[in-house]
């Protein structure tokens, strides 16, 4: 399993609608057939700049990879992602034994 | 629910027994009452320079306090985090409506 997250700050104001427009149309995003837990976060801690988080889980790399392609995801990141969020960090974890 | 999360990397060279070592040690944080679904985590992103990462959750902010000030963390993070990590970044989250 593959654990692919984001932190990031969008460019709209905090409480804005346009932020709330962007977080309730990024769960396009969950419909895909490959993307397993879907998650929208608030990033609260304060030792970060980051305000939101996206959090997603594959079962495989070829499912991470056939989610990078599917139009769906390059649509989302061309009209939504690229002009709308300021900054952002990716994080994909594997877990190691418990 | 808080998800308290970091990133971070180590002194130690890849692959080491000093890095095994630190990593097997940290699960006495698991231990911990408060601490729910402690993960230990490889960060496999190439788009970022962080090699490992811990999660781990707690019901309520208070509990986040606790495990704070917990004598079991804080001599973690005195005799083996500050001497033996050399980069982090952490991020919390809490969950939006699905």
């Amino acid at each position: 399993m593959i654990r692919h997250t984001v932190a990031f700050t969008l460019r709209h104001p905090p409480g804005s609608a346009a932020e709330v427009a962007f977080l309730d149309d990024a769960r396009v995003l969950a419909g895909l057939p490959m993307v397993r837990n879907f998650e929208r976060l608030r990033q609260v801690s304060g030792k970060n700049a980051f305000r939101h988080g996206f959090s997603m889980e594959f079962a495989t790399q070829a499912d991470y990879d056939a989610y990078d392609a599917h139009p769906v995801h390059v649509a989302f990141v061309r009209d939504r992602w690229r002009p709308e969020v300021a900054d952002f960090l990716e994080l994909d974890y594997v877990a190691h034994a418990p």
